[in-house]
């Protein structure tokens, strides 16, 4: 390595552990009327984005969590056509989600633009779809735009916020839930990043309090490899109105795009939740 | 938090990225012969092994490392009934294998008596089962230990080791394969730590050739979350001279002990790799 690399690092106060990256240089730096956005140069990652100092991506490795933000709740639904991404603003979850034919519409609403400016300039290939024609791109504000949605009108929401604290804190509680659960059809799914299964189980207890005191009766952890975010080990949560996930199990096993992580099995795998994960969400 | 907490960071070469966790004091510390072993408390994960600065275990996550050392394989043979284990000097993977009631013994080989004395202090509950009359703990060089066993006389051999520098170099080549080849039996097993399937696949590749010019013909390896570790995603790779792994799911979804991560379920997600690494791995 050269000698002008340096090690940079996120400590994470509610697990007390951190995670780093061998670093060249910083390629990019705004501030938005938001958030801080940096995007950092590294030796094996590719390129980093950081928000506020939390890292939010690699080029490496964000594959991970695009597709499993997206693809287990798109091969949940029985035909899903309408979708929203709240949050989301890197472009990844969207270009997952477009890969769908089925989708006649994807609405992503981040309320920074510049996370997409930086996505674009940074991260081209996560906006490969933005301008497919079922995409549509607003930057404003996510809880308004929920609040504001048509009753009964959407397939599945797909909520790809940074963590519960700042600009993300009212995207994890009741009164968002029911506008998510207002705009969702009767078979409709919503999904929420949901922190990692091995230290914040509280956080994914609370987090299904509120999706439940929203009106959401069922509820299924994914967890799955995510080495950018602390702990290495992420989840989404998907909550429904109805009963049970019907995993349409030979449509993922047929379907006519690739992936580098999503697989029937690999859907299959992460639905049987751990025996200490399945306790202490009490299933 | 208490103002005397420091962060203490590893800093893993290969990879370009780094772990790091939020400690209150150094417990303990150790030169042997062999290696620094170095013992911390945490905020969160309770008590942290190091050996040579680099982490082996905590309190609260080695639990998905052993089982997953373990319990595959296990569950993979038709009847283990002799175990060896290679390293594991913290006695956790010991535990895990004599957990299975058809196991007659269990033979762990450290080179370093000072891993077990300072789990023993440390991390006493991964040492329950050390007094089992089933177990035997030697402290010798595991090379020359596989090198003068006798041919055709184990079941199951586990190598729990730590990464291929330093005193487990050796643990990583055709030499020790071969041994480990002729000392199990037509059906036996061998298992190896195989490092982070995210960012270390040659080595997976690598390790694969040296034991396929051993003499294995089939492998299987088997991803796992363990923050502890580099990126927190792990694998085993388990290898046999015959063909196929044929995995006893009823049996294992019928086990009488409790697991915290392994289950039947997790065992067949895990042996479904996700695509990037399966054609890195040519599978």
């Amino acid at each position: 390595m050269s000698d002008n690399t340096t090690w940079h690092y996120e400590n994470f106060e509610p697990s007390g552990s951190a995670i780093g990256y061998r670093i060249t240089k910083k390629l990019d730096e705004v501030q938005s009327p938001f958030q801080k956005i940096e995007i950092f140069e590294s030796t094996d990652w590719g390129n980093l984005m950081l928000i506020d100092g939390a890292m939010m991506l690699t080029t490496r490795d964000n594959f991970l969590y695009h597709e499993m933000m997206s693809h287990p709740a798109l091969f949940t639904h029985a035909n899903p056509k309408s979708v929203v991404i709240i949050g989301g603003g890197d472009c990844g979850t969207l270009r997952e989600v477009l890969k769908h034919p089925g989708v006649e519409k994807a609405v992503q609403c981040d309320i920074d633009e510049q996370v997409t400016r930086m996505a674009e300039k940074w991260f081209p290939e996560l906006c490969d779809s933005n301008d497919d024609p079922r995409a549509e791109l607003l930057f404003d504000d996510g809880i308004a735009y929920m609040a504001n949605c048509a009753p009964n009108s959407l397939d599945i929401v797909i909520v790809d916020s940074t963590d519960p604290v700042g600009p993300a804190e009212g995207l994890f509680n009741k009164a968002f839930f029911e506008s998510c659960f207002r705009a969702l059809k009767d078979d409709g799914i919503l999904v929420q990043q949901s922190e990692s299964p091995l230290v914040l189980l509280e956080l994914i207890k609370a987090m299904r309090a509120e999706m439940g005191k929203a009106g959401f009766s069922t509820f299924q952890t994914l967890p799955f490899p995510q080495p950018c975010y602390p702990t290495g080990w992420w989840s989404c949560t998907m909550a429904r109105k109805g009963q049970g996930f019907d995993f349409r199990e030979a449509d993922a096993r047929a379907k006519a795009f690739a992936t580098k992580y999503y697989t029937a099995d690999i859907h299959k795998g992460a639905a049987s939740l751990p025996p200490f994960v399945a306790e202490a969400l009490g299933e």
